[in-house]
């Protein structure tokens, strides 16, 4: 499939890379033309690197990986009409740095980053999943042992099913994809961010993730 | 030890009788004298009803199961007095219906119900534990499978040393008892109730808890 990643950061090129490996055509858009990690993540990877509006031009599906606090001026830039019926996987969290360590969120509890966009774009189909882990977990599940989760939430069923279907290529067992509704869910996962951040600092280590275990 | 819960809801009633069962001796504290649901639990579990800060006085360490939006008026009837100089676990989540269902929180993202309660009270070592699981799972732990996680949070070693050994009589094993840090962690710990509603939404069933799994 044409994909489309907003971001060149390490969840961009980790994702991005993982979906070359995995036979898909990636264009990485980045703020600018010509971005360095964007040209060079291309060089290295057989992709193609370009603007955020090249990127989504070029996507059947688009990924949103871009800092969260710019989401939405990154995805102002890639333009309504290059987003307009396609399905977005937005794995951005909104963090706010300006009061320094430990981040913040830029919305919080009355709305979520996943909304406002979804409100932005009605042509879209938005779906909010795999920002409930570090990227390297994202697209390779299987590096942390167990049945561990993650999830999706947005309006629209057909572009959940595309998005398992995504998840599945990445190793996520189906069983280990829990849909929790519709895009409202998605302010429990950004709202996850501050307790992710708190079991990072007692772990030490990024690489860890949830299973959720319910009584019989 | 004498404990005072204050609180006569279903988490106040939970864990009172759970302590009482454990050879504790418990006064359940109500906003009034008289309350109907703390005598009758008194009279069933050969515990005491009181007020607030009867409970308070009577408590060597005092649990903090009020509604959450109520718990500030809760701990001032309580009386500063009363709560000086001991342990608070606070079990709270400040769960904010006035707009309807699913709620969202009266505090969130830049501060916690915990660290309002640990400002306003500073002579009192509050420690926040238990509020990401429904009460049955809170002094039952071995009702849900698995290796599921129980968190504290806390500015006072020694208080989080004794919510751990209390924990420990309800029956979560020493290593499924994660310590966060201080009472900013708290706020993790609070903002994690929108997730844990759509995982109730998505499981159909209270009684469950998170894993947590880190690579090796």
């Amino acid at each position: 499939m044409n994909i489309g990643v907003l971001g060149t950061g390490t969840v961009g090129q980790t994702i991005a890379s993982r979906l070359v490996e995995l036979g898909h055509s990636v264009t990485m858009g980045a703020r600018q033309a010509g971005n360095e990690n964007a040209t060079a993540w291309a060089a290295a990877h057989h992709g193609r690197a370009g603007t955020f509006a090249e990127a989504a031009a070029f996507g059947a599906l688009v990924i949103n990986c871009t800092n969260g606090a710019g989401a939405l001026d990154a995805l102002a830039a890639a333009g309504e009409a290059n987003l307009a019926g396609k399905v977005l996987i937005d794995v951005t969290n909104p963090l706010d740095f300006s009061a320094g360590m430990p981040p913040t969120l830029t919305v919080a509890n009355t709305d979520s980053l996943a909304e406002r966009i979804q409100a932005a774009y009605p042509a879209t189909k938005v779906v909010k999943s795999l920002n409930t882990v570090t990227a390297s977990v994202m697209v390779r599940p299987d590096t942390v042992p167990g049945d561990h989760v993650v999830f999706v939430a947005g309006e629209d069923a057909g572009a959940k099913e595309i998005t398992r279907g995504l998840l599945g290529e990445f190793g996520w067992p189906e069983a280990r994809v829990l849909d929790l509704g519709g895009i409202r869910a998605a302010r429990g996962m950004e709202m996850y961010l501050p307790l992710w951040l708190s079991l990072y600092g007692a772990l030490g280590v990024g690489a860890f993730n949830i299973a959720v275990h319910a009584a019989k």
